[in-house]
C-alpha cells in the first residue's frame, strides 16, 4: 500500500506518543467532509460567516486595539481602547479558523482577504509583542499592570487562545498549499512561542492562576507540537493550584472560577460554565500527557454527573443567566436556559479528549447531541448570524427583553461566532479514531477517511445522507495489508442497528456501543449501516422540576423543537400532546417511541430543507386567568384534537422569531378528548 | 359619642378630601395591634430588628458618608465614600420606621438609641444639604456632577426615600408622646421641603427623569402633607414622560426602568420588579389625586395581568435574578425566583392605593398573601437575619453558590432590612378603610380601631388567632350615634364564611367579596366571623410551565413549605404527593381541598410556635441517573407510602439551611401505589 495520501499532519488535540490515551486521531487533510449536513456547514462558515468574521475584526476594533498597542510603545497612542479586555482573543479565534480553513485542500482562501487575514494580524502582533514576548493590547494601551488583576484581566486566555492559533497554524495551515500561509503561520507560531516562553518564566513556581482558563490545554497543545516539557508542567502548575482560592475575587465568588475546590476531589461542574468546560479540557490533557489516572478519573465523574443532572436534552450546558453558570443538579430551565454558545464548543473538546483518553461510545454520544443541536442552532441558516445564549423555549408574545432574543451578526462579547468557525472549519478532525489495528468511525457524515494503523494504511469513503437518513455505506478504497478492524459506532439513542457486507449480514462482534469488524479488508468491499431514525417522543427524568409533565420529539441525533409558524392557528404554548401518546403500556413503562409520529421532507423559506415531524397533539386557548386554584387545571385534561409539527432545534429562528418550545406539555390524564370546561 | 379617641394624624397613604377614591384609610394611632402573629411581628421588629439598623447605619457607613459629605463642603473630606450610591435611603427608610415607631403609644424608642437616631441623622442631614436643598452624599462627596446620569445615580430615589421618612415623621413621630421626636421630625421634614422646592425648581418642565422610581410617590405624598400643587404637578410629569426613552441607559435596557413604554399604554409589568412597583405606587397616587380615570384603569389592568401571570404563590414578584426582573407571563421557577423582599413590599404599598381607589378586595386579598407569604418570610424567626431573595424551592445538596442562599444580617446593598422596618412598624394602618357609612376590615388580626364615620365614631376590639384559627371575634366598644355598615371581607381562599351578631346567624349582604351588615349598633354588640382554614391544596394553571405536575398545600392566608428538617428519612426531592389526592372527581374538575391532609399544632426550635400540616406521599429515591427516556419515568408513578409534612413558608430556614420546596410533585398515573420498578 502506498501512504502518500495519509499525511502526518494533524487537528485539534494532538496526544504526544507517550500520552496515556486509548484512541487516537486520525491525522491530516486525508479526512475531508464530502457534502452532507456537516458539510454544508462547514461551506457555509468558510464562505459567509468567516469572511464577516474578518470583517469584524477591523469594524469592532480588535485590530486597532492592536495598532494602539504599538503606538503605544513609542508613546503615540492617541484613542482609547475599545471593547471587552479580551478583545485580542477574537483574533486568535479567527486566526484559528481559518488555519484550519488552509490545511483543507483546494481551500477557497489561499488567496483572498480571508487567507490575507493571517499575515496582517500576525504582522501587528509581532509588532505589538513587547521584547520579553509579553502580548496584549488591554494592558498595553490602557497602561495597567501586567498580571495585577490576573482574576478578571483575562491576559492568560489571551495568550491561551493565541497558543492554540499558533498551534492551529503550525498544524495546518504550514501543511496546507499556500506558501504565504506558511510563511504567515511561522510567524504566528513565533509569536506564542515567545510569549509561552515567558510565561513560563513568570509563572513557573508561582501560586499565580489566570481567572478564566483556557491556557491549560493550550500549553499542553503547545508541548506536544514542540516537545518542550515546561510548557507541560505550567498547564500542570495551573491545573493543580486551581480551586485552591488563591485566584482573587472577579466580583462573582469562587465558584465562578472554579476556585472553590480543586481539580481532584470538586465532583460536580459549577460556576461560569465556559470557564469550567475549558479547564476540563486541560485537565483531561495534562492527565493525559502525565499518565496520571486519578486526574482523569476525577474528569469523568464530573463528566458523568454532568451529564445525568446539569446538560440540556441539546447537550447545552448553563442553566443561569446570573453567572453564565451551570446551575444545581435537575436545574434545566428550558426558557432561561443559558447554554452559551461556547460552553457547547467547550463541552465538545472536553469529551473529544475523554473519548480519546478512555475509547468510551458516551463520549462521541455526547459530542453528537452537542454537534447536531446545542451547537448547530448557533448560526443562522444563511451563516450570518449566531446566537450567544441557547434557550430551548421562547415565549414571544411575552418575551421581557430590549432584545427579542434572536441571532445577531456579532456582539460587543464577541466570543461565540468565531468560536463556532474555528470548530466549523476542523470539524472533519472528530469524525475518526485509532486504536491499535481498529479504525473507529464515531460520527457519519458524507467523507472520505485515511488512516494509517499498524496493519497498514486505511482509505474509506462514506456515503450518507446522515442525520436525514439512517443509511451509512462505507466503500474501502484502500485497504491495510494485514488483518484490520473497523469500529462503528451505535448512537446511545439507536435501539438497534444492522450492519451488512457486500450485501450480507456482517459477523461483527459489539461491544461498548461499538460494532465491530475485524478482516482481511479489500479495495472494494462495501460496509452498510443501517440505523433507525423514526421520529421517537422522549420524556425527562423526574427530578428535572422544570420539565415535569413534558416530553421532546428526537429524530436519530436530532432534537426537535415545535415553533409558531409551523402550528396553523393554534398558540404553541396552548398545544400539549395528545393523551393518546402515553396510552397503552406506556406509562407501565413500556417504551412509546414514535407512538403517532409522522414525518415528511419540506423545504421551508429561510430555514431550508428538512424533515418535519407531526405528533397527535390538543389544542386548548387559555381561558380564565386563576393562576392558582383549589383543583388541577382542568384544561390540561382537555383540548381539541389537533396536530403540532416539529422540525430540528438547528433549525429554528430562522423565519419570525415567534415562540418556540423543545419539550411540549403532555395532556394530563381524566377529561381528556372530551373538549369540555370541567 | 366621645371623638376624643379618634385623632387625626395619618399612616401612610392619605388621600386629600379632593382625591379621587372609594375608600379612605383609618386614620391616627387609634389602630393598634394587640397581639397575634402581626402584633408578636411588629415587637420582634421594634425591638430586635431596628436597633440592629440603627446600628449598621454607622457601620455601614451610612452616616460616615453624610459626614464625609459635610466636610466636602469645606474640602476637609479625608476618606473615600462607602457603598452603592443609594446608601442615604438606607437612612432615610430606618428613619420611616423609626418615625411610626415613635407614634405609637407606649413606644420603647421614645427614650433610647433608635429614638435618639432621628435628631442625630437629621442634624448631619441638615448640615450636609447644600444652600439650595441638593442633599445626595455620594455626589456630594465624589465630585460628580449634580444629575448628570439619572439613569443609575439613584439621586431622586434618595429624595424621595427623604421625603416619604420626612411624611413619616410628620404624620408620625411628630403626633407622638416624645417632644425630643417631634422636634426632630419638623427639622426632617424641613430638609425634605427644602430639597423638595429644589428638585421642583430644577425638573418642573423638563424632560429629566430618574432611573429609580420612589419620587413620584413620595412628591404626591408632600403634596398631600402640604397642599403644595406643584409637588403633584412635578409627580405627574415623571409619570407622564417615563416609557419615552429618555431617561437613558443604565446599562440594562430601557425595560429595566420601565423606560419602554408609557405607563398609560404599558399592559404589563416588565424589568426591574422593584422599580417598576414603586412606580404604579406613583401611577396611582397621581391618578387618585388628579381624578384621572384612565390612568387607574391602565395600572388596574396591568395589577391584573401581573397577579394572573407574573406572581408568585407567595405574593412574590421578580422571576430572573438577572435584572432582578419580572420576567415572562407564566415564567414562575420555584427555584430561581428572584421575589426580592422590597419588590413584595412596593406590591402591598401598590395594591392598598388600588384597595383605596376601588374598594375592590383582591387588592386585600394580595395584600394579605404578601403580608404572611412572601414578606413575611424575609425576616428570621428571631428578628435578626433578613432574606432579599425569597425562592420557593433550595435544593441544598446541589446548590451552586459561594453563599447557601440564607438569610443575611446585612448586604452591601442594604435595601431590604429597613424597608421591611418601615412596613412593620406600620402594618395596623393597613387593616381597615371606611367608605361612607361603612368600616371595611381588610385584614384579621388582634386589634383594637377607631374610625370616624359620618355617621359618627366607631371603636372596635378585634380578638382572634388569625391565622393559625379561622374565628375572628369583633367587639364593639363604642358605636356611632347613626346606622352604620361593618364589611368583614371574606379571603378569595376561602370558599364559605360564617357570620354571627351576638350570637346569632348575622343577615348581612354579601357582595365583591365582602360580608356587610348594616345597622343601629350598640356598645357590647359582638360580630363573630368564622373562616374555615382546614388545609388545602393548591394546583397551578396549566401555563406555568415551571409548576406542571405539582400542587402546593395552603391553610388560610399561609402557604406553606416542605423543609427537609422535618421529612424523617426522606429527602425531600424524592418526595411526592400521593396520587390519592388526585383520585376521584379530582381531575374531572371537582375540588379536591384538604383530601387526607392532616394538621397539629407544634412548637418547633428556631421556628417557633406553627401548625404543621401533613400529606398523603409517596417516597422514592432516585435510581439510576438517565436524564433523558424514550419512556415516562416510571419512578414518578411509583413509591413507598409516606407521609410529608409542611409548615408555614414565612417560617422556613429557620433552621439547618436545608432543602426546601413549596411546589410538591403530584405521583403521575400509572403503577402508582406498587412501588415496583417499572
Amino acid at each position: 500500500m502506498s501512504s502518500s495520501h495519509v499525511p502526518a499532519a494533524s487537528g485539534p488535540v494532538s496526544p504526544s506518543q507517550s500520552a496515556d490515551v486509548v484512541h487516537r486521531p486520525v491525522p491530516g487533510p486525508g479526512t475531508q467532509l464530502a457534502g452532507g449536513l456537516l458539510g454544508d456547514w462547514q461551506r457555509r462558515s468558510s464562505a459567509v460567516s468567516l469572511p464577516l468574521a474578518v470583517t469584524q475584526m477591523e469594524a469592532a476594533g480588535n485590530l486597532g486595539n492592536l495598532r494602539l498597542a504599538i503606538a503605544a510603545s513609542d508613546g503615540t497612542a492617541d484613542e482609547p481602547y475599545r471593547g471587552p479586555a479580551f478583545m485580542d482573543s477574537d483574533i486568535y479565534k479567527t486566526l484559528e479558523a481559518i488555519a484550519w480553513e488552509l490545511a483543507r485542500p483546494g481551500t477557497p482562501h489561499a488567496a483572498d482577504a480571508v487567507g490575507a487575514f493571517t499575515a496582517e494580524a500576525t504582522e501587528l502582533l509581532e509588532k505589538a509583542q513587547q521584547p520579553d514576548g509579553y502580548l496584549n493590547s488591554h494592558v498595553q494601551v490602557t497602561g495597567k499592570p501586567r498580571y495585577a488583576q490576573l482574576a478578571s484581566s483575562h491576559e492568560l486566555y489571551c495568550a491561551g487562545h493565541l497558543i492554540q492559533a499558533a498551534v492551529a497554524a503550525h498544524r495546518g495551515a504550514a501543511a496546507g498549499e499556500s506558501e504565504a500561509a506558511r510563511q504567515a503561520a511561522a510567524g504566528l507560531f513565533a509569536v506564542a512561542r515567545k510569549f509561552a516562553d515567558h510565561l513560563v518564566e513568570h509563572f513557573t513556581g508561582t501560586s499565580l492562576n489566570d481567572g478564566h482558563p483556557i491556557i491549560e490545554t493550550a500549553l499542553v497543545e503547545l508541548y506536544r507540537e514542540t516537545g518542550h516539557a515546561p510548557y507541560l508542567q505550567l498547564a500542570s502548575q495551573f491545573v493543580e493550584q486551581r480551586g485552591r482560592g488563591l485566584i482573587g475575587d472577579s466580583g462573582f465568588g469562587s465558584r465562578y472560577l472554579q476556585d472553590h475546590e480543586p481539580v481532584r476531589t470538586s465532583a460536580t461542574e459549577v460556576g461560569h460554565a465556559v470557564r469550567a468546560l475549558y479547564l476540563e479540557a486541560g485537565v483531561a490533557d495534562v492527565a493525559a500527557e502525565t499518565g496520571d489516572r486519578e486526574l482523569l478519573a476525577a474528569s469523568v465523574a464530573r463528566w458523568t454527573d454532568m451529564v445525568a443532572t446539569k446538560t440540556a436534552i441539546t447537550g447545552g450546558n448553563g442553566s443561569r443567566h446570573s453567572g453564565e453558570a451551570f446551575g444545581d443538579a435537575f436545574e434545566l430551565p428550558p426558557d432561561r436556559a443559558y447554554n452559551e454558545t461556547c460552553a457547547a464548543i467547550a463541552s465538545f473538546q472536553w469529551s473529544w479528549r475523554l473519548l480519546l483518553a478512555t475509547g468510551e461510545s458516551r463520549y462521541a454520544d455526547l459530542m453528537e447531541r452537542i454537534l447536531y443541536n446545542g451547537f448547530g442552532a448557533s448560526v443562522s441558516a444563511d451563516g450570518r448570524k449566531f446566537f450567544y445564549v441557547n434557550p430551548l423555549q421562547r415565549r414571544i408574545d411575552h418575551f421581557e427583553d430590549d432584545r427579542p432574543g434572536r441571532r445577531r451578526e456579532w456582539f460587543s462579547c464577541a466570543c461565540c461566532p468565531p468560536n463556532i468557525m474555528r470548530l466549523l472549519a476542523s470539524v472533519q478532525h472528530y469524525l475518526a479514531t485509532t486504536a491499535g489495528d481498529v479504525l473507529y468511525l464515531h460520527q457519519y457524515t458524507a467523507a472520505q477517511l485515511a488512516a494509517r494503523l499498524p496493519a497498514g494504511d486505511f482509505e474509506l469513503a462514506v456515503s450518507t445522507d446522515y442525520p436525514w437518513a439512517g443509511k451509512v455505506t462505507i466503500t474501502v478504497r484502500s485497504a491495510p495489508a494485514a488483518e484490520a478492524g473497523l469500529a462503528l459506532r451505535v448512537p446511545g439513542w439507536s435501539p438497534a442497528a444492522e450492519l451488512t457486507l457486500n450485501g450480507a449480514p456482517a459477523p461483527t462482534a459489539g461491544s461498548g456501543g461499538y460494532l465491530t469488524l475485524t478482516r482481511q479488508w479489500q479495495a472494494g468491499d462495501t460496509l452498510t449501516l443501517d440505523l433507525d431514525l423514526s421520529p421517537r417522543l422522549t420524556f425527562p427524568g423526574r427530578r428535572f422540576d422544570a420539565l415535569r409533565g413534558t416530553a421532546a420529539v428526537e429524530r436519530g441525533p436530532l432534537v426537535y423543537c415545535f415553533e409558531q409558524a409551523d402550528q396553523d392557528s393554534a398558540d404553541v404554548e396552548d398545544l400539549a400532546l395528545s393523551g393518546a401518546v402515553l396510552s397503552g403500556p406506556a406509562v407501565a413503562g413500556a417504551a412509546v417511541s414514535g407512538a403517532g409520529l409522522a414525518e415528511r421532507e419540506v423545504s421551508l423559506p429561510g430555514v431550508g430543507e428538512t424533515v418535519a415531524v407531526t405528533v397527535p397533539a390538543t389544542h386548548r386557548p387559555a381561558a380564565a386567568s386563576v393562576p392558582f386554584a383549589a383543583e388541577p387545571d382542568a384544561s390540561a385534561a382537555a383540548g381539541e384534537p389537533a396536530t403540532a409539527t416539529a422540525i430540528p432545534y438547528f433549525q429554528w429562528d430562522n423565519r419570525d422569531g415567534a415562540a418556540m418550545r423543545v419539550w411540549l406539555p403532555v395532556q394530563q390524564p381524566g377529561s381528556a378528548g372530551s373538549g369540555g370546561d370541567a
